[in-house]
C-alpha cells in the first residue's frame, strides 16, 4: 500500500491557493479520513515573479510542465490554471502518462469535454471535476453517483454567483443593472470584463457539463441557447413582484422523450419555489429524478476555499481509488462511454413555456383587443393583464402573463405586434417557469 | 470482469418494493451507467402470505436467510427490513460471509453502528447506508466524500418528515398539534403509534449516524438530548411569527473545540434562513464546513421511491467498487477506524443558546421587574419583550427573547421564577438558533 499520495498542481491563482490552504490547514484531518497524507510535489506557475503563498517552498515551483506530467512521484495532476490552452494539452499529456486528473475548468470541459472523457476512459485513469460546477456544492457527485438510480427529468440551476448577486441587488434594492454590476465589481464578485458572467456564457458552460452527466449525452456547446441579464430592467423586476415571481438567471435542462431542452436565460420563478430563495452570490441546483423527486443542492459557487473544497474533495476521492484499486470506477461522463446516446437539443423556437410580456403602448381604446387578437391568432392565450398609470395618448406599459405557448409562435406574434402603430417600443419578453 | 451484479434483498416492505420498482423501471438506464445489469437473486420475507409485487417471480422468495447471506451469486446484501433484530444478525452474517451490505436501517446504525462498522472494516467489505438518513438526499455521500476536505463545523437538519409536516400544518393553518397529527396519519405520513417521529427519536437516530461520519467520533445514542414536538402550542408558533421566526424540529450538531453538541429539539429559526423554508414532508440538512462554507441538501426524506433511490444509488456505488476492485475505499464511518477520536458530547445543561420564554403571569404591576431580576441574577439578559392582551389581575402571557445564556442557568432561573406567586403556569422555554 502506498504511504502517501503525490499531487502536481498546475496553476497558482485563486483556486490553486485555496487548494494549498486547505491541504495545509486540514492536512491532518484529511489524513485521518484517507489513511495517508496528500503531498504537493510540484507546482507549475506562469509568473515566476509573483510572491509564493505562505508556507509554500520555492523548491516546489517549476516552469516546466514535464516536472508534473512526467513526474513519477505525482499520482494526481490538479489543473486549476483555467482557460483552454495550454490547459487542455497539459491534461491530455497527464492522462497519456497515466496520471489521474482533477480539474476545475468548466470552459474547457464545455468545449472539449468529450475529448478529455474519451482520453481518460481509454487510459482507465480518473478524471474528476467537481470544482468546475458550482464551486463547493458536490453536484457532479450527486449526479454521477448519489442520484444514479434515477432518470433525471428536470434541472434548474442558479450556477453563476455574479449574475445572481446582481439580480438580488436589483430585486432587493431596486438598483439598475449597471449600478448593481459596479457593486459586484467593487466587491470582487465580477471581473473587469464581466461578459462571461452577465451574458450567461459561464452558466452555459456549467450547464453543458451537468447535462452531459445527467442525460448521458454529448452536448454541443454551441447549441445551448444563452441569454444574459444585461437587458433586465428594474421595471420588469417590479412587475414580476406583483405576480409573486422573482427574476433569476436559470440554467434549465429538461428531458423530453428522445430530445432535451438545454438553455440559459433570465426566468421568472414563483417566489415560493425554493430556487427563488437562493440569493446573493450563492448557487443552487434543483434536480428532479423519477424516483427521488425534487432535490436541491445549495452552497457557494466560487471563491478560493469553496472551489478548493471541491478540488480537494476530488483529490481525496481519486486517492481512495488509487489506494484501494478502484480507479476508473466512475465513467468520466457518468455513463459508460459505449452506452451514451446523442440526444437532440431542441432549438429555442421549439420549446413550450409560460411567458411574461411587457408591451409599451400608446394609451388609446382598442389596444388590448388588437394585441390579444394577434396573440390569440398565434395560439397564445392570456392568463392575466396589468395595466397601470394610464395617460390618454401617452406611452404606458401593458403587462401580460401568457399560458403555455410555443416560442416560435411567441416570436411571430411579437414581431407582428411590434409593427402595430400603437406599439412605441420593442416588446419585452421574459420566460416564466413554475419550476416543476 | 463480472458480467452482472447479484443482490439479495432482505425485506419486502415499503423500501423493498421501491427498490424492486426502481431496478425494474430503470434497469436499462442503470446498466448504461454501470456497464452490467443488477439482478435480484433472492428475497427474504417474513410473511409468505402477502401478495408479491408485480413482475416479481415467486422463485425469488425465500424464508431462509442463508439463501441470501451464503448465496454465491449474491454480491450485495440489501437489508430493508428495519428493526434491530434479526436485522443486525443478518447483516453481521452477510459481512462474515464476505458480502457487501447496503442498509437503510437508521435505528440499527444509531444503536449498533460501531459494531457493524468494525465488522465491515475488518472484512474489507463495503457498508453503505445512504437510505438510512433523509431518504433520497445523498447526504451521507456528501459527508463521507463530497465535503471530505472540510472540518465540519455545524449541522442543522430537518430529518423527520412527519414532524415537519405537523409543524408546517400548525404554522400555516393554525391547527393544534393533535389535529395536525391526525392529518399526517390520514395521509399516511405518520404511523398509528407516532412516538418515534413526534418525540424526536427518529431524528436522533439519524443525527447520530450523521455526527459519527461528520466528526469522526463514535456516538453513544443515549447521550443525545432529545425533545419532541408534542408540547408545541399554536400560541408559541404565533409568537414565533411575531419575532420573524419559525418553529422547526431541528437535529443540531456543533463542533466545540474537543467536544461536540448533539441534540434534537423544537427550535425557533429565523424566517429568512434557508432551513426555515423547508416545509411539509421534505427534509433538508444545512452543513457548514470550514472551507466550503454553508451548504444545504434538500429532498424527500421518506417513501418507497425516494428511499429506494438512495438504496439503489448505494447498490450502484458498491457495484462500481466490485467491478473495478475498489471495495473498502470509503471507511464505513468516514474516518479510518484507527484514526477516530472519542469526542465528548456536551450535556444539554452545558450548551449556550438563545432562548424564547413564555411566562404565564398574573397581570399586576412589578411582575416584569421580578422576572427580569431573577433572569439577570442568573446571567440571562433580555433581548425583547412582548406583552399583549392585558387584563388586570388575570392570567396573561409575557413573552421574552433572551440573549445567549447557558442552559443550566436558564433552568435554575425558570425553576425560581415558576415558584413565584405571580406565575400561574409552568413557563414555556424554546431554544432559538440563528443557524450560523
Amino acid at each position: 500500500m502506498k504511504d502517501k499520495i503525490g499531487i502536481g498542481l498546475i496553476g497558482l491563482g485563486t483556486v490553486g491557493s485555496g487548494v494549498i490552504d486547505i491541504l495545509s490547514r486540514n492536512g491532518e484531518l484529511i489524513k485521518r479520513r484517507l489513511g495517508v497524507p496528500i503531498e504537493i510535489k510540484k507546482i507549475l506557475r506562469k509568473n515566476p515573479g509573483k510572491p509564493l503563498p505562505a508556507g509554500v517552498s520555492g523548491d516546489l515551483m517549476t516552469m516546466d510542465i514535464k516536472d508534473i506530467t512526467e513526474n513519477p512521484t505525482v499520482d494526481i495532476v490538479v489543473e486549476v490554471m483555467g482557460g483552454l490552452e495550454p490547459a487542455k494539452s497539459y491534461i491530455l499529456s497527464a492522462i497519456n502518462n497515466g496520471k489521474h486528473v482533477v480539474t476545475a475548468n468548466k470552459a474547457l470541459l464545455a468545449l472539449s469535454g468529450e475529448e478529455l472523457y474519451h482520453a481518460a476512459s481509454g487510459r482507465n485513469v480518473d478524471l474528476y471535476f467537481e470544482g468546475s460546477v458550482c464551486g463547493g456544492i458536490p453536484i457532479i457527485k450527486a449526479i454521477r453517483e448519489g442520484l444514479a438510480a434515477n432518470r433525471i427529468e428536470t434541472i434548474y440551476g442558479i450556477v453563476n454567483g455574479t449574475s445572481n448577486f446582481i439580480l438580488t441587488k436589483m430585486t432587493m434594492e431596486g438598483k439598475e443593472f449597471g449600478e448593481a454590476l459596479r457593486d459586484a465589481q467593487s466587491l470582487g464578485y465580477a471581473e473587469a470584463d464581466p461578459t462571461f458572467d452577465i451574458e450567461g456564457i459561464d452558466a452555459a458552460h456549467k450547464l453543458s457539463v451537468i447535462v452531459n452527466m445527467a442525460f448521458g449525452t454529448p452536448v454541443d456547446f454551441k447549441e445551448i441557447y444563452t441569454e444574459g441579464i444585461s437587458g433586465i430592467l428594474p421595471l420588469d423586476i417590479s412587475y414580476a413582484k406583483e405576480f409573486n415571481y422573482k427574476i433569476k438567471l436559470l440554467a434549465i435542462a429538461k428531458m423530453k422523450d428522445d430530445s432535451i431542452e438545454v438553455r440559459v436565460h433570465p426566468t421568472m420563478v414563483p417566489n415560493n419555489h425554493l430556487i427563488a430563495t437562493v440569493d446573493g452570490i450563492f448557487n443552487a441546483v434543483y434536480i428532479t429524478g423519477d424516483a427521488v423527486g425534487p432535490t436541491l443542492f445549495y452552497g457557494r459557487g466560487a471563491g478560493d476555499l469553496p472551489t478548493g473544497s471541491a478540488v480537494v474533495g476530488d483529490i481525496i476521492d481519486v486517492a481512495r481509488n488509487i489506494l484501494n484499486g478502484g480507479c476508473g470506477r466512475i465513467p468520466p461522463a457518468s455513463f459508460k462511454e459505449e452506452n451514451r446516446t446523442l440526444l437532440r437539443i431542441l432549438s429555442i423556437d421549439e420549446i413550450i413555456s409560460l411567458y411574461y410580456f411587457r408591451f409599451t403602448v400608446i394609451d388609446k381604446p382598442g389596444v388590448l383587443s388588437r394585441i390579444s387578437g394577434i396573440l390569440g391568432a398565434h395560439n397564445i392565450s392570456i392568463a392575466s393583464v396589468i395595466q397601470k398609470g394610464r395617460k390618454e395618448g401617452g406611452n404606458v406599459p401593458l403587462v401580460m402573463m401568457a399560458h403555455e405557448a410555443r416560442e416560435r409562435d411567441v416570436k411571430s406574434a411579437l414581431k407582428e405586434i411590434d409593427r402595430l402603430p400603437v406599439i412605441s417600443e420593442k416588446t419585452v419578453m421574459i420566460r416564466v417557469d413554475e419550476g416543476r
